[in-house]
C-alpha cells in the first residue's frame, strides 16, 4: 500500500510509491566513465590558470602557501554586481534591475577530484569559504537572500567538471523560502507553543533511528520521513541557529566529517551519482530567529520530475526512506 | 542588464538572465531521431492490444465505431484505487494510506503520432476525455485534487512512446496548489478590490501584445512576462471559471485549435522538443470561486533545474519572454 507522507518542514505531501518502489541498488548511476585529467590547460579553475578568472575575493592557503580553495566572481553571472536596484511596475508587471552577487568557490586545485574523496581538513576549508562569502554577501545592503549550492555532474546541471560550488546573493527574498518560513513561524507561534519545528523534527528522527544515516557531536544526517526523492539526505546542526555563517570552527570540523561521510556513502553505494546540495540559511541579521534552523539538503538526481510534479509540487518517491537510509548506513567505506 | 521579474500568478521571482541569454534557435532540440513504427505488437496502447490494459473506463469512437481515445487505469499506479483513507500521526510524522485514482488517456491508436500533428477534431476527443475523467474523479469523495498532465519525450519523464496523457486524483490538496490559491485569494480580497488575478493578468498580456503567441475567440496563448523557463506558454480561457471540467463543447473546439497551434509551433520551431503540459484546475465543487481561473501550462524541457532552483524555488530563465513569443509567432506552419 502506498503512503502519502507530509513533509512538515516544506509543507509538501509526498507519495511514497511502494508499488513502483525499486531496490536501493537499482538506483545505481549508469553513466559512462570518462577519463578526467589531474590538470587541464584550458580549465580556468586549475592551478597556473588563475589569471583566467576574475580577481579573487577570498582564498585559503596551506602551510606551503599554495591555495586549497579560491573564490572568484562568476564570469557568467546570472546577476550584475554593479549598480543600484531600480523597481519598475505597471498594472500587471513588476520587476527589479537584476542586481546581485554571484561567485564560484573553487574547491581544490585538482581538476579530477571529487568532494567525497577530499580529506575532511580540506572540506573544512571549503566550508570556511562558504562562511566567509555568505557573511560578506550579506554585508551588501542590496542583497536580500544568499544561497550556497553545489551542482555535481551533468544530471545536476553543472557545465564545468572542475569541482566547484556557487554562491548567489539575490535582491529579492525567494517565494519558496518565504513559504517555508511561514510553515516554521506558524508552527512556532500557533502549533507547538514556541518550539522550533526543525529542532522537534530532528529529535523525532534521532529517537526513531531508522532513517538516520550517521551522526556526530554536532550534526545529524538522515533521510527525511517524507523525502521528496530517493536518497535525499538532510544534515541538521544540533545547535539551534538560523544562519550558517555563524557556525563555529569546531562545528565546521564536525560538519566536514559528516558531509564527507554522506557524500562518500552516496559515491560508493550508488556509483558516484549526480547530485546537488544546498545550504538553507537566513541572514546573520535574522540569526536569532527562534523558528528557523539552517541545514544542508543533499539531493541525488536519480529520478526526473515530470508533469505530475510540475502541476502539483508533490513528488512521487519510488524508494522507501527507511530502506534508503539502511542501505546508506551499510555501505562499506 | 538582467531583470528580476515577479510572476504574480505563482508568487515566484524569476531571473531573466540577459547576459547568459541564448538566441531562440539555440534551444533547438538535439536529440537523435529514431524510427518509430506505426504499430507495435508489444505496446499495450496500440490497436489490437486492448486486452493488455486494465478495463477501459471511457472511450470515444469515430463514425466507423473505431476508438480514437481510450482511458484505462494506470497499471503502475502511484496510488491505490481500493480502500479507505486511514490517517496516522505521531509526534512528528503524519501520513495517509495512499488511496487515489490514476488513469492513462491513450490519445490515438497510432503509435508514431504526436499531439502537435493530430487534427483539431481528434484533439477535441482528447480534451473531452480529460473533461469526462476529471469530473468522474471528483465524484469520488476520497479525492481532494485532480491533475491532468502530459509528459512528451524522455526529457519530460515519459517511459512509453505511444502518445498518452495521465490523470491523477490525490487524497490531499497539494501544498503548491494551496500556495497559489493563497496568492489569488490575497489578490482578490485584499489587493484588487475583487478582481480575479488571472483575468487581470490576461488583460495585461492581451493589451501589451508582445508576449502573445496566438489567440482565438475563447482562448489566449502567451509566454508569461515572468516565464519560469524558455518557451513556457500559458493558455488561458477568456471565460472566467475555476474548473476545467465545466468547459463547453464550443470552448473545447477552440481549445483544440489553440493547443494544436502552440504544440505545432514548438514542434516546428524547436524541432520536436520534450515537453510537459498540465491543466491547472479546481474541483467543480469550487468552480464558482471568483479568485481562481483554470488554465493550461505548456513547459518545454529545454534547460535543467540545478542547485540554485532547488534551494530557492527561483528560476534563471536564459531567454527573453518577448523574444521567445516573437519567435513562436513567426514559425512558418
Amino acid at each position: 500500500m502506498p503512503e502519502v507522507r507530509l513533509n512538515q518542514i516544506t509543507g509538501d505531501w509526498v507519495i511514497i510509491a511502494t508499488e513502483r518502489a525499486k531496490r536501493p541498488e537499482d538506483f545505481k548511476h549508469k553513466k559512462e566513465k570518462k577519463e578526467v585529467p589531474q590538470h587541464s590547460a584550458s580549465c580556468p579553475f586549475c592551478t597556473g590558470n588563475e589569471s583566467m578568472t576574475p580577481s579573487e575575493t577570498f582564498r585559503i592557503t596551506d602551510s606551503d602557501g599554495n591555495w586549497t580553495v579560491r573564490c572568484v566572481p562568476n564570469k557568467f553571472s546570472a546577476l550584475t554586481p554593479e549598480g543600484i536596484i531600480v523597481k519598475k511596475r505597471d498594472d500587471f508587471k513588476e520587476c527589479l534591475t537584476g542586481i546581485g552577487l554571484h561567485e564560484v568557490i573553487i574547491e581544490t586545485p585538482r581538476h579530477d577530484m571529487t568532494t567525497a574523496l577530499l580529506a575532511p581538513e580540506h572540506i573544512m576549508d571549503i566550508l570556511k569559504a562558504y562562511r566567509n562569502r555568505q557573511l560578506a554577501f550579506y554585508e551588501d545592503e542590496r542583497v536580500e537572500h544568499v544561497i550556497v549550492f553545489k551542482n555535481h555532474g551533468e544530471g545536476a546541471g553543472t557545465s564545468l567538471e572542475h569541482p566547484h560550488s556557487q554562491i548567489v546573493g539575490t535582491p529579492v527574498f525567494p517565494g519558496q523560502v518565504m513559504n517555508r518560513l511561514n510553515e516554521a513561524i506558524r508552527n512556532y507561534y500557533y502549533v507547538n507553543f514556541g518550539d522550533c519545528l526543525y529542532c522537534l523534527y530532528m529529535k523525532g528522527e534521532k529517537d526513531q533511528k531508522e532513517r538516520v544515516v550517521c551522526e556526530n557531536e554536532h550534526f545529524l544526517a538522515f533521510v527525511p520521513y517524507a523525502a521528496l526523492s530517493p536518497f535525499h539526505v538532510w544534515i541538521f546542526p544540533k545547535r539551534h541557529n538560523a544562519c550558517y555563517g555563524l557556525i563555529t570552527d569546531e562545528e565546521i570540523g564536525a560538519l566536514a566529517v559528516i558531509l564527507k561521510e554522506v557524500l562518500l556513502r552516496l559515491y560508493m553505494g550508488l556509483d558516484n551519482p549526480d547530485y546537488n546540495y544546498v545550504v538553507r540559511s537566513l541572514s546573520p541579521r535574522g540569526s536569532d530567529a527562534k523558528y528557523f534552523h539552517w541545514y544542508i539538503a543533499v539531493v541525488p538526481r536519480l529520478t526526473k520530475a515530470a508533469g505530475f510534479e510540475l502541476g502539483t509540487g508533490m513528488f512521487i518517491n519510488t524508494s522507501m526512506p527507511e530502506e534508503s537510509a539502511k542501505f546508506l548506513r551499510e555501505v562499506e567505506l
